[in-house]
Order: structure tokens, then C-alpha cells, then sequence
């Protein structure tokens, strides 16, 4: 196994082979275990993380805090606004100074076409890892614990089925990070993926492109369809959740109208019916409740929801204990 | 001893029995020795408390967070406007994913007419304890303090009296909490309790019925009166303190007006003098100097507040070393 | 040695004596050294800084807080807007409950006329010691940090000339802290200070008579001179930084306008060739980039600015160590 990942920055899971993955989700399951038994991991004692957030978050900053107490260190919460970036502090500066203090340094920053551009930036002038919390383009923190929670539930992964579908959420045009990380790791890991979303919900062209080329390479099927249906066929596992048209428009307003356009596309339990009989509803949450999905599904029997959710924790302590 | 208290929620301190309560005043009362001395007391080695202030805080934030500190493990402080809680996310989700990572989840939620409710809809869907910040009708951990600064002062508390006084206190209406706490917890350890305040003034209906039936258990008196002398005359420990008169309007301007209606209502020395000799004065803090209080009684001789805010470090350790 | 600085308050270097601080960079330099090889250094372990920031950080809160994780303890980050500081509390109840919970207290305050006061009356009230992370008159920490780095560079500092210039940065006027603090400290250990500004940039009286007073003592020298090229010509040390008119006018759009009137008070290659051959450019930090200084100069082989933000987290350490 390969394990020189000390100092690897983690911008997107695409930079990493399925190898250092592998090793990435095996200590993952052992911090777990030992979670669960009570034992403590003081892998990173007196180490410091830091999390900016130029983007709100309730599971992504408590679960990297809350794995930087148990991992023996300590991770600071950094919102742009009471820092000197309102004073207008380039990344650069920003990055040569935290890396001389610290020990890693994580962001979210989901603006369309500059997310990924700071993170790189800051990458680029670290000393120390770089940690995606979430960006434009990826949020592969997310699906480590999307496919850490189906490998727990299956035990293995080749063959099955994961629908990846669009629904319709108003109010808030969400990014495209969650689909394009999920249709670039999942076939990588032995899934087949149809992706789901109206004409004018594509993803970034280069990122199917990718995610083709993944499949292929790795032998699994990645189809893309307009039928919401069509992601839950026969499948193993459903991740239906929102996004914005940001390919299409920018235009926030056109924007909400394209997804007002779509109400249909939600999910109940008729939709759940069409897969297999142990079909798994995943979500990364907050779900908008009656548009993107029913109560009767997120808190029904094949909902995995929380298990997903408490697997952010320990995929992220895993990645933390070993780039850092 | 009653101490099967690991996991128990403390939303209000009515919930728990006397028994139980004199498990937690034991162990603050330790932990305080241990601070003096300069011992560790690493309870919580590696565990997480999230705090969710729906309202400002000081000594409520500083004190559970120091506390979590020096019992080894760390307090996120969470505010709702930097969470997903304002995109919709709902108290199950919380609760759920919360409790998935740490082990306990306190929360201050004030507003009228929801902060229990909120509070025991995030309880109902924890597996870890939930604690009691403040909410619109109770503020447990206060009082804790409060009862061992009077115990610490007295020996025993048995037969004292306790005047308990509405003050008016302009700009902001205040909740309940504090006199309602007061009043149902200080009777079960043998205070004798005044209340007074003016007609608009009451408390919640049940509250008050709950406190009358605390008393007549414990053996002790409790009675309300609309002369503000009455809770100093003849007084052992004075509790003057401002609330809104939410029970009559919970309009705004109008509960504004009220408040105006009773300059007379402020604490100063020809008041004190009306008590006993060695007669406390306390305060939750932050008092309005000047309008609830004067300057010459609040840190005067008889004034106790800064220890009464020091007891919140050590009642609130002992409250999480035992249900965590 | 005088080691005795444990409870002691750090508001200006200029209360500490010569020996004291060069125990403080002593400690610093064993502190940085045990980092380097990765030895824990928990001097601290279980204690608590409070950090109150009336306006924004990014260095000096991360380096604080770094170094409180470092050292075994944990640093709160409090904005006064989430306090009860916004419901009237006085400084005098802050330090109070403060100081009976954590073992120090650090503020930023930088409000012309204000934030000194402040920082003062709650030292006079607080149990525990009082640490200024930068004032509208001193900002003590960061000029550690300067004379550390300038002394890791040249071995010897007695002799060398140090410039201190003002720049001309638009939109904000700064205080004058970073620059009271260089002139009244550098001269005590050994350097010889040349002070240029525009003749409306003056800083406080007092504190240009006490650097006065503190070069003459030391056997050094000191200058004002009001033109640019004086603090560069045959200088080994240049930190030229934008300050405000705050002597002349404490109106703000004035301030402004003057500002503006001096844009080529700004450092860049030229004015760096006037010094010696190995002259150091520093700043605190955040430059105004392309108007206090140009890329070239701040981004080139003479810039030391990320060695002297690195060295804001051993020194504080240090002074963290020594007084809690």
C-alpha cells in the first residue's frame, strides 16, 4: 500500500490513486473502531488546522473540528469577514503565513469559477496541506463518506447500481460539487453510475469527460439520461439531490426559474419503489424537506442519511491523520 | 447516591431529583478545590460539546468552553447565522448529525414561545445529553451557581429567605428564565422565597403553580407579593433582577412601556439595608448599572456577583464531567 | 535573569525591562527550536486566553491561538458583537468573570483615544495578566516579532540602522501603533532609528520624546526626518508602513484626502538600492500591495515578511509562557 501521503495536498480525490484511497478509508474504519470502543487517537497532538469558510456549514466544520479534538489537535474556524482577507490579503500571503503556524489548512469556497482557482492558489504557496471542504467544482470530502457508508452497508461495491439524480430545491442555486465528485470516484470504485438531470442541468463538460474516462478504465458503466426515473431503476443506491444550471446561466434569477421548471423531479417513495428491494437513500444534508424529497423517505426505512453524515467524521480524520 | 447520570439531558433542573442535584454541587465543589490547587482533571479527555447560542453570551460561553478545556476536551462555539440551521435545517438533522460526532449539545435559545420547544425537539432526537444555555422559560445552570454561592456562604440553607425582585431595566425586554428557575429550584434546598413584582409582571402560571407545590414538599415557603420592599425586608440573599412582562403583552413596545412604568423598582442601599446584616446581593450579570442596580450596591460589601459568575465554571464542569 | 513575569500584564514592551524581554526572546528561540524537531511544549496544558478583537485579524489571532494549542491550553476567539459587551457590560465585569475563569486575556483595540484606556482599566480589574494584541498607541507583540527576526539575520543588532517610513495606503486609516512601538523599542536594543514621514503624519508627542529619552539612555541614536530616501540611504533594516494623520485630525475623510496627497511615499526598488547591500524589507502585514510597496520589493530576495509573521507565533509563545 502506498502511504508517502504526509504533506499531499487534497483538492480533489481525482489526484489521489485508488490505492491511497484505499489506505485513506482503512484508517478510516480503524479511528472509527476505535472511537466506538473508546479509545482515544492522538495522532495529531498540539497540531493546528485551519478551516476557512467563505460558505456556511453546520457537518463540515463540526466534523473536521470535532476529529482535530479527537485526533489530540485543535482546528480554528476562519470566516473571511473577521479576517484581514476583507482588507483585501491575497491568497498568497494568506497561505505562506497560516503554514508557518499550523499544520493544515482547509477551505470552502463554492463561488462558480473562483472556488477552485483560491484553493489552488493557496496550494500552490503552502507548506502544508491544502484540504477541500467544498468547492466550485468538487467536494470529495463528501464522497469518501458516500463511499465509505455504501461499502459498510454491501460490503462490496463492484456491480452496483448508484442513480445520481437532479432535484428541484428553490431559493438557492447549490453547486455542482456533489454530482461531479460523485460521478468521477464512484466508478473508480467498482460502481455504475447513471446520471439524472434535465437538458439544462448539465454538469462541466471536462468533468463528464473525466468521469467517462474513469469508467472505462476502471470497467464500470457511467450513463447520463433526462429521466428522473431512469437513476432509480433497479438501482442499489440513490443520491437524488439539487443543483444549479451554472453550465447554462449564471444568471441567479434565470437560475431559479430553470429549477422551478422541474418540480417533478422529487423524490418519494414511488421513485424508491422502481430499485432494488434494499435501495439506499443517501443525501449529504440539509435536504430541502418537500421539494428535494419526501419525509417519508429521508426518515424512512432505506434512508442512510446520519450514517452518512457520521462517516464524514471519520473519513476526514483519517485524511487528517495522514496528509498532516 | 443517585449517580446513573451519564447521558441524562438537563433542560431543566425539575428534572432531576434533589439526590441528583446534590451528586452534581459535590463534584463542582471538587473540581473547584482542584482548580485552586492547580490539579488536571481531565474527565473529558478528546470530547466535544457543541454550544448553539441563539443569543449573546458572556459568561455562558466562556465558562461551558473553559470548562470543556480544562476537563481535557473542547467546546465549538456555534451560532445559527454560520450554520445550515439558516438554510433550513431542521432540529432532528442537528440533532442527529451532532450527536453522530461529540458528546453533548448545549444550546441558549430565549425567544419566546420556542426555545423549550426547541431545545426538547433536538433532545428527543440525541444520543448524547442535551444542556440547558437558557431558554424562554428556564436557565438551570444560573441557579445551579447561585445555590452554591448562598451554600458556600452559609454553611447550610435551610430556613434562609431569599427575595427574589423584579428591576426595571430599559431598552430590552429579558426572559423568564431566571426568576422562574429561581423560584422552583431554591424551595427544594430549604430556601424560604419571596417574589415581587409589579401586576404586569407575572410569571407563567404553571411556573409559579409548580413552585408553590416545591415548596409545600420541601417544607419551605413561597410567596409572591407587588411590593418590591417585601423581598429585602428582613432578607438573607437578594436576587433583584430586570424581566419582560411577556406573560401580559409580547409586544414589544408595549412590554417596553411596562418597564417604564416602575423606575422605582432599582436596588440600592436604602433597600439592602432593609435586610439582614450580612444580607447578599446577586446578579446573573450583565446587570443595567444604574436602572436595576446602583454602582455602590453592585460592588459594594454585600455584592457576590463575581463569585456567583465563577460558580457557573464550576457547576457547568460537574454538569458535563456527569452527563457526558 | 529576571524571570519573575509570571501574573505580569504586557500592554507596552515599554514596562518590561531590557532583561526581561531578552529572557521573553530566550524562551522564543527554545520554543522555535522544539517545533522545528517536532517536540510538544506543553507549558500550559488545560489553560485558557481569551482574545477579544474589537477589529479584525488574521495573524494575530491564528499565531495566539496556535500558540495556546502548542503550549497544551486553548485560546477563545471573542468578537464583541456576539457578547454581552454589546448589552452595556463594562470592562470591569469582564475582566472580573474572566480572570476567574482562564489564566489570560488578550484584546485588540485600536480605536484612536479608546483602545489603551481599555485595555488598561481591565488590567486594573483583572486577576490574571492583560496582553496587548495591538492598541491605538502600542502593538508590542508584533515589534517582538520584528527585533527576533532582525536579530536571527544579523546575529548582532547594536549598530545597525533601521528606517522606519511612512507609506501611503488609501481607503483606511491605520494607527500608529506598529511604528510608536519600533521607535520606542528598537533604540533600547541597539539600533539606530531613522523616523521619515510628511509632516501631517506625525505621531503622538510623548511617544517621540520617550524614544528620545530611550536612545539617548541606550546610547543610540534617533531621527524624524520628512523626507522618504532618509529612512533607505545606507540602511540595514527598512519597514516602511501606512500610518494615519491621527495627530493632526481625527476626521476621516480628511485623513483620507491627506493620505492621498503623498503617493510616492511608496517602497520600491529604487528606494531599496539606497540602503546596504543586504537591507531587509519588513512589514506586518497585510500590504497594501502596489501602494505601500510594489511586488517586486514585498514578493523579492531582500523581503523577510513571512520569516517576521512566523515569528509573531514564537514570541508571543514565549510571552504566553512566561506571564500565564
Amino acid at each position: 500500500m502506498e502511504t508517502k501521503l504526509k504533506g499531499r495536498h487534497f483538492i480533489t480525490e481525482q489526484d489521489w490513486s485508488v490505492e491511497e484511497l484505499e489506505t485513506l478509508f482503512s484508517l478510516a474504519a480503524d479511528l472509527k473502531a476505535a472511537k466506538k470502543a473508546g479509545r482515544t487517537t492522538p495522532l495529531l497532538d498540539g497540531k493546528t488546522l485551519y478551516m476557512i469558510f467563505f460558505d456556511a456549514s453546520t457537518r463540515t466544520r463540526n466534523s473536521f473540528e470535532t476529529g482535530m479534538t479527537q485526533l489530540g489537535g485543535h482546528a480554528i474556524f476562519l470566516s473571511p469577514d473577521k479576517m484581514q482577507i476583507s482588507h483585501g490579503e491575497n491568497a498568497r500571503d494568506t497561505a505562506n503565513v497560516l503554514s508557518r503556524y499550523g499544520e493544515g489548512i482547509a477551505i470552502r469556497h463554492c463561488a462558480y469559477g473562483e472556488g477552485n482557482a483560491y484553493l489552488r492558489e493557496v496550494a500552490a504557496n503552502s507548506r502544508v496541506p491544502v484540504l477541500n471542504m467544498q468547492c466550485d467544482i468538487y467536494h470529495p470530502c463528501q464522497i469518501l463518506a458516500d463511499y465509505m457508508t455504501i461499502r459498510e452497508k454491501f460490503g462490496k461495491t463492484r456491480g452496483l447500481k448508484l442513480g445520481v439524480a437532479w432535484t428541484s430545491a428553490p431559493n438557492y442555486v447549490r453547486p455542482l460539487s456533489v454530482p461531479q465528485s460523485l460521478i468521477l470516484m464512484m466508478p473508480r470504485f467498482g460502481l455504475d453510475v447513471t446520471l439524472a438531470y434535465p437538458p439544462e442541468f448539465k454538469l462541466m463538460p471536462q468533468i463528464e469527460e473525466q468521469a467517462r474516462a474513469n469508467a472505462q478504465s476502471a470497467g464500470t458503466k457511467f450513463e447520463i439520461t433526462h429521466r428522473f426515473e431512469d437513476a432509480f431503476e433497479n438501482a442499489d443506491v440513490v443520491i437524488p439531490k439539487s443543483w444549479g444550471p451554472l453550465v447554462t446561466t449564471q444568471d441567479k434569477t434565470e437560475g431559479l426559474r430553470l429549477i422551478e421548471k422541474y418540480p417533478a423531479w422529487r423524490c418519494d417513495t414511488k421513485h424508491m419503489a422502481l430499485g432494488k428491494k434494499h435501495i439506499l437513500y443517501m443525501h449529504p444534508l440539509p435536504a430541502d424537506r418537500g421539494r428535494e424529497v419526501t419525509d417519508e423517505v429521508i426518515d424512512g426505512p432505506h434512508s442512510v442519511v446520519y450514517d452518512e453524515a457520521e462517516n464524514r467524521l471519520h473519513v476526514q480524520k483519517a485524511l487528517m491523520a495522514l496528509t498532516m
